[in-house]
């Protein structure tokens, strides 16, 4: 009675989340710092009798906010229960049973997952050497996925070149940029040009808003592409509280913008601090390091650091394998994850 | 670039969310009464820091909690955001690219739109007269749905021809009780039968518990059918405030105990004065009649209520288009409705 590429998927692993609170937790890219005190006075005021109450299925309130972000139409606009929502509605929409999905390795673990769940074709790209860009010498696939910054290497491809990728592919590009606040530059310009009718750019606010316990992820683009997302979406596929409280936050960009900031001031201090003990660490975009120990024994570190109650993230495998993810802490978690490594 | 089944969709159509806080709103199926004061004071105390994390991917303490409502155990209880998520997760886990999907006519007129999202096969089955149970002649589809208490027609479908039916099908049956609580009987231990390895009863916090805005439904079956829609969820399904406001939801029952008694008293109010006035009631089951004015010009009566500000719901067509289907409301609700019945 289960679909065949069901009974043969390995689900997708996420990172651990511990129960015990003295654990300092680097290992999911989660924000250290809180989200808006606006968020926390928006969850004090709000009247529960509301929840009784369906929620608007089509969030227009969110739209108009997240347009007014970008400079963009409502219509441009769409919003998921977490970005991985919306990844895995672009692989119903754009890609058809006979089909296939495009990603880079390493890229996200979660893309070949849902490409198997979708029980399509996977086409991996190998990066090119110390996890550079590669175009895609396959044309083939119905939608090919790009996280940019990358996830685990940190690094940013060079827009030039994904923007070159964009109008040459036949497919859906779909830009996750996830991590796109920590950057110095952004792809979203690509899902709003209008020869770039193929190109969708996806935002988070679980990493740069702190808010990875809401499930909010949006994304941009041509309004044929999003009106699709909204078609097959459940019905009410955002529920009443993330509505509120994700307006709210997007609503006080400054806080999230100063959070960045903090996180990008300790994101230096931790790159220099690995490398003058001798790590290579890649020069990250993003809110982690992906950063390889002098030994290269990741896999030993990684449970080294767990004994000692700070988790990071171990990805095994031929390219991945001789490194650590990361996550930038506060000022005082990188002081004790740099004991740990000194002790 | 966009799927053919999707440029072909025809979106289901969600009940209407005036923001007119005047308007008496009996058309979307939700209680009129507030969800348990216990959730209000879960909202106030909540640490809003704690956002910044991730939730529990697999919602333990939910499934504690349900699988002891139930007897069952965590691995045959499995949680989405709203059922309508359950609803169409079924759809991918059990239904082959060349499959299809059953259903009865009139019922839940989101299965034929789940259907043509997953781009199979539509197998309605048309109930008997007066809506009544009539068992499928095909027994070719993967998965059947079956609404028990049925929607838009509030009837009870017999236990005995349900699970005749469950025992007899060789694809996966979903039972969905969405309205169950309000119901005389329920399905649930055909999902706990030992022998009924092919049949799903969905439960929803949306109607009786009072929180439609919180999106939480969950399935109670066979852990080999349960574990398959965990292998394809979305990694991070149910948000942190869903999972600790349905929790205290879960451990309040007595308020929507005593919420669901007051609904069926009303119910059973409104039944009597309709029936007085020449209307034909369907027996309700569930928290709204389906009801047919003594004229059969139901769609004049939707727009005549909609002027003065009573929202109701109706559905065109030969079997449905001389209904309406009418919420149950508060006593003033439902005294307002009836003095705009008889002006």
């Amino acid at each position: 009675m289960i679909c065949k590429n069901v009974q043969a998927l390995t689900a997708y692993t996420p990172g651990e989340q511990p129960k015990d609170a003295r654990i300092i937790k680097l290992n999911t890219n989660e924000n250290p710092y809180a989200p808006s005190p606006k968020v926390a006075e928006a969850l004090r005021t709000f009247d529960a009798a509301r929840l009784r109450l369906y929620p608007d299925p089509v969030f227009m309130a969110l739209r108009q906010r997240i347009a007014e972000i970008h400079g963009c139409t409502v219509e441009q606009v769409f919003v998921g229960n977490g970005s991985d929502e919306i990844l895995a509605l672009c692989t119903r929409a754009f890609v058809e049973n006979d089909g296939s999905v495009g990603y880079f390795e390493p890229s996200y673990s979660l893309y070949p997952v849902l490409t198997d769940i979708r029980g399509v074709t996977r086409r991996p790209v190998a990066l090119g050497p110390g996890f550079t860009w590669r175009t895609p010498a396959d044309d083939a696939a119905s939608l090919f996925f790009i996280t940019n910054p990358n996830a685990p290497t940190s690094l940013m491809h060079d827009k030039a070149s994904v923007s070159a990728f964009c109008r040459t592919f036949r497919g859906v590009v779909m830009i996750d940029e996830a991590y796109g606040d920590f950057a110095d530059d952004t792809c979203m310009d690509l899902a709003l040009a209008a020869d770039n009718a193929n190109t969708l750019v996806m935002r988070t606010l679980s990493k740069s808003f702190s808010l990875a316990g809401l499930r909010f992820g949006y994304v941009i683009g041509p309004s044929a592409l999003i009106g699709a997302l909204y078609k097959i979406k459940d019905s009410y596929n955002m529920d009443m509280l993330a509505q509120i409280l994700g307006l709210t936050a997007l609503n006080d960009l400054p806080h999230m913008q100063e959070n960045v900031r903090r996180i990008r001031a300790t994101r230096a201090r931790l790159t220099t601090e690995l490398r003058q003990r001798g790590w290579t660490v890649c020069d990250s975009q993003t809110n982690f390091l992906f950063a390889r120990p002098p030994d290269g024994d990741a896999a030993r570190l990684f449970e080294a650091l767990k004994t000692e109650k700070i988790y990071v993230r171990y990805f095994p495998g031929p390219e991945t394998g001789e490194y650590l993810r990361i996550t930038i802490g506060t000022e005082s978690q990188t002081d004790a994850l740099l004991a740990a490594l000194d002790g």
